[in-house]
């Protein structure tokens, strides 16, 4: 690919899947006759809260970091992240043996912040802003000539998020729906592109919390919507989606579906329960949506991405209400 | 098998994994890179909490359920449990279309009894005794003609258990020991006669909270040591260990450790946070021993069996001390 902010290709994310594969972990699809019951619909979910460092961003990541020549891989990556793309690019830069930085703002979930620093990286904190995340990071580049790996419009980090879909399909290649979150984007164009190179005209979603509904309503609008203030509990969704993650979501029709935090709650602590897996938050949106559309969805296969499981143990949703 | 208390052979066990085949879930293995350097050990971890009703109960007493002939089957199936095996025996009995009963003492975890009730069982609470769980049951027995199933020391039960050393040992041929935690035994004396018919000389270990450490104190003293009150947050192993169960612990030299509760607390909290899976506080007992030996286990490759997950999402034990 010329250009990092471009479009992934069906054969990026199929080198992707290659150069990962020696890192990364299979993660198994678990199912739930409780939660099918709930849903009246056949639930997968794709666990990538088992993903190296809890989540998904660890296949972005360490595309990104392999796909680096040998010059520029030593000049070590940077990025900005409010968690899981951090740890997941001082995991991969490990895996390689270059030095990571990672620009966190303030106010991140204390359990993603700690495993940032035990992967290796080096922490610049800095305020809770967009325009802070970028300065810094650009102030590091300067600093120390380290590639920048955005969390989500970089097309190797969207190819990496996009094995995901490719993987799902060979475990449960019977889907009728595949739906994921949606924050920035990378990991919804990625799989967009993925699962409709295997499987054309197959239904996709997103779920986004309302409080942060920029995607969808940047799809109404026709153009990307900037001017908002993001206030939801999933802290993994804050960010605005990208250019060209926006794009991509365009052109494969994929339906965002927006959630209250409430019913995303609700929703984490279902699949807590019933599924005995530890998710954050964000995850949770998936059900949310599935569960908030029970027509739409009813009788169907659906391919839920469960994003992640880093989890302040001690301040879990149901217990400390966060709002 | 003639006698429902004598022990199962290896050949129970392989047709006890024929018999719950269609039934029962093949669970995974998890690992995690952290819990291995924290361990200095590779650790396989046997993800029971992924049975069907969230606990490894399910094999026993589905392979009890499908071991009943017709007429036998008609009557229904009784038991006494504080959870995890009477949701286990419900759930089996609905596979055969049969009635359940389930004799409950107080203070079981609520978690637990609302998988009872929600399998469609017949509650019967009682004091939390041995002996009114004994006589409440055979007073459901002569009230109803259904057939008694023991949580442990059932041949039926501890064949069905037994099914998990088989898959994990397909799974990872080459372990170098392997642990359960033992309450009634049940677990660890079906494991114990798969384990060594495939693995003849594997060393066995079983872990038992301090507060409930009859099986060590059983096979130290040479007899089933009866006067202890059990006094551990592990609600699923506060039983006291079987006859026929403390034989076989003792026919395969199982090596029992004794684990305070806190140590237990502290490494059900490590699963949780670097597995990100949902365990409860009695499944931790065999990480809390790995560690707590660490010299024993040193770069071996261990199997743990984690038994189960159905836990209060509102009581945990590092949120709300038990004690």
């Amino acid at each position: 690919m010329s250009h990092p902010h471009a479009l992934p290709t069906v054969a990026d994310i199929r080198n992707a899947a290659a150069r990962i594969a020696p890192h990364a972990v299979v993660t198994p699809v678990l199912r739930s006759e409780a939660l099918d019951a709930l849903a009246g619909a056949q639930l997968h979910f794709k666990c990538e809260n088992f993903q190296r460092g809890g989540a998904f961003k660890f296949r972005g990541a360490c595309n990104a970091v392999w796909s680096l020549d040998d010059a520029d891989a030593r000049r070590g990556v940077v990025t900005h992240s409010s968690g899981n793309h951090g740890s997941a690019l001082a995991l991969a830069a490990a895996t390689r043996g270059i030095a990571a930085h990672v620009v966190v703002p303030d106010g991140a979930v204390q359990a993603k912040l700690e495993l940032i620093a035990r992967a290796g990286a080096v922490l610049h904190r800095c305020a809770p802003t967009q325009a802070a995340r970028e300065a810094t990071a650009a102030q590091v580049q300067r600093d120390t000539g380290a590639v920048l790996v955005h969390p989500y419009t970089d097309a190797r980090v969207m190819a990496g998020q996009g094995t995901i879909a490719l993987e799902l399909l060979a475990q449960v290649p019977a889907l009728d729906a595949l739906i994921t979150p949606v924050g920035g984007g990378g990991l919804a164009s990625g799989v967009a592109i993925a699962a409709h190179a295997l499987r054309p005209g197959l239904p996709l979603f997103a779920a986004e919390p309302a409080g942060a509904d920029d995607a969808a309503r940047s799809l109404a609008a026709g153009r990307r919507v900037e001017a908002m203030q993001p206030d939801t509990v999933c802290d993994g969704l804050r960010a605005l989606v990208g250019e060209p993650n926006l794009q991509a979501l365009r052109e494969h029709a994929v339906t965002v579906i927006t959630v209250t935090d409430a019913q995303t709650i609700a929703a984490m602590r279902l699949i807590w329960r019933e599924l005995r897996i530890i998710v954050e938050v964000s995850c949770a949106t998936v059900l949310a949506a599935v569960l908030q559309q029970r027509e739409r969805f009813a009788g169907r296969r659906i391919g839920l991405v469960i994003t992640g499981g880093n989890v302040d143990l001690d301040a879990l949703p149901w217990v400390v209400s966060p709002r």
